[in-house]
């Protein structure tokens, strides 16, 4: 149908994966399409989309191979982890102007089972957009992938690539808080100050404009116990030169592999049998379960500001190849996000 | 003291490593000293060694990096893990005659503590070789690596590199024994008959003939539980595209970066996260405190010749150079020893 045809209330613009990337993401590999506005039918609910995340994984999903999720189909409105507000409710459970997080795809609007969305209710004095950030996906991870993979003792010495993103951020400030001493790898000195004024880390290693094996072995001279790792290549190498006995290291991401390049140098991991190490990768999904109980411990500390998170808003669709870039690249501040929508409340 | 003037009896002669190979090992990095026979102290025995065991790690031994072990220094006689008879003692636990195992060094007689030494009890029926190989470090690695690592459980699938050598082939063998269906990747046809028809494997991949990735593609549609691998480089990674969720590798060596060299590639371990797989690294050491149960495990299996096994003994410390490539190559048929005297029982 043509977009003349649909009546500007009726309008549900979405985007669609129109050619996997060769490389780095760009305009061409998206199509706009215009479709009608979807009804809900019995148990279901109508969603306006109100902010659209976009992670790094997000660049992966467009592969041809599946990874922790099946490939994006060609052709079909492209994946997206957003937060909306009910519009029309067939659940009572989910009444018109409930807040909810859902897969509600690269588009205005969506229709789902209320039973496939989870609600959101936000405290007083927290943005909306912490609980589509920190409250939701990236405190989980952080969390559990710290507490859980690598199983830090007090006084350990811990290292967090991409530190000042959306997940290593958080890492990083946990760690303080579990009593460890935390060295965080980031790209740039605004992103390092941040992580050493604000986040209260013990040093940060800004790997574009120093030598991050020199840096390392300066700032750990005890060595390291504990990786979370986000990255991969180079620096990631440089880490595992540099580890402990019975290091343990997360692995939550790889961004540099996520555009089908990038290798790791084979006497770094050989590391991993030199010392007896373990390198163990985790999916958050595998702790959904915990969700409330993550969410009650942390919403405090971002009520009271004892957790520092920043989140970088652009406005609408139409800058979805810039964040993906931003974030690819890590030119993002913070936890990098679409606003879909001029609905969203102060 | 030239050679000239130490009498032949009193001659120890001995390998030291002259210069650090980068890459591939070659009689260049060896000088050939002629030494005094030392003699016991209080405590200790004088041992003439028997055989020199040749596993891929001496080759890392000889990088200026400390791996597991510290460094091999320059100059001093090249570490060497031998099996030996005692010919001189004063300390009454270690007769005159009696076997022990050691860290013997690549020369022909050595004085240690007694109690530094394993006193080896050769069982009827069982050569002495046995005792410093499929009996000793190979069978406690490939044991305690397969059931400690890689946990696997019966009906599952392992996929075992180096499949035909010195540790991997008992762990295909442990692997059967223990329910499970085996595939192991080896080079050449002859080490792979071997591995399906002596070992018993359900399968084996000439890695050097077939698409490795294309052939575990045909073998395991299942996927991939448990990985032993020996190897690294592209074999590894083929591997790792495979795996299913929560896989776990047992990383008990990586001889493709022995020399310094090989990568892997970034996306394959990014497998790790997508499949929420662990690979772990291990050392046998932290599991010799159990070397007297795995080995009463392991004899009977010996014994009555149901636990395959091939030794290769090449004669005298001349060939330590050819062993050491042999091994490296993976042109060995069996586990690599030296034969260091013509003392060695039948």
């Amino acid at each position: 149908m043509s977009d003349a045809v649909i009546a500007e209330v009726e309008r549900n613009v979405q985007w669609c994966l129109a050619a996997r990337p060769d490389g780095e993401v760009g305009p061409e590999h998206f199509q706009v399409r215009t479709a009608v506005r979807p009804e809900p039918g019995p148990g279901e609910v109508l969603v306006r989309n109100l902010y659209l995340l976009v992670p790094p994984a997000m660049r992966l999903w467009m592969n041809a191979r599946d990874s922790y999720v099946p490939a994006q189909p060609l052709g079909e409105v492209m994946m997206g982890i957003t937060l909306g507000v009910v519009a029309a409710s067939r659940d009572p459970a989910l009444p018109v102007g409930s807040y909810v997080n859902g897969m509600g795809g690269c588009q205005q609007w969506f229709v789902a089972p209320a039973a496939q969305l989870m609600r959101v209710t936000p405290a007083p004095g927290i943005p909306l957009a912490a609980y589509r950030s920190v409250l939701d996906v990236q405190g989980l991870t952080a969390w559990c992938g710290l507490t859980e993979i690598c199983r830090p003792q007090a006084g350990e010495t811990l290292v967090v690539t991409a530190a000042a993103g959306s997940v290593g951020s958080l890492v990083c400030q946990f760690g303080k808080k579990l009593g460890l001493k935390v060295v965080g790898i980031a790209g740039g000195p605004e992103k390092c100050d941040w992580l050493t004024r604000e986040c209260g880390i013990d040093a940060a290693i800004d790997y574009r404009a120093e030598d991050v094996g020199a840096r390392l072995d300066a700032l750990c001279p005890e060595g390291i116990d504990a990786v979370f790792e986000n990255v991969g290549g180079p620096v990631m190498d440089a880490v595992l030169e540099r580890i402990n006995d019975r290091a343990r290291i997360a692995l939550c991401g790889m961004v540099s592999s996520y555009n089908g390049t990038g290798t790791q140098r084979a006497e770094a991991l050989m590391q991993l049998v030199v010392k007896a190490a373990r390198m163990e990768g985790f999916l958050v999904r595998d702790y959904f379960d915990r969700h409330a109980e993550v969410v009650a411990r942390l919403e405090p500390w971002v009520a009271d500001g004892s957790l520092k998170y920043r989140i970088e808003v652009l406005d609408g669709m139409e800058n979805l190849v810039e964040a993906m870039r931003r974030v690819f690249h890590g030119r993002n501040q913070g936890i990098q996000l679409l606003r879909l929508s001029d609905e969203v409340p102060a």
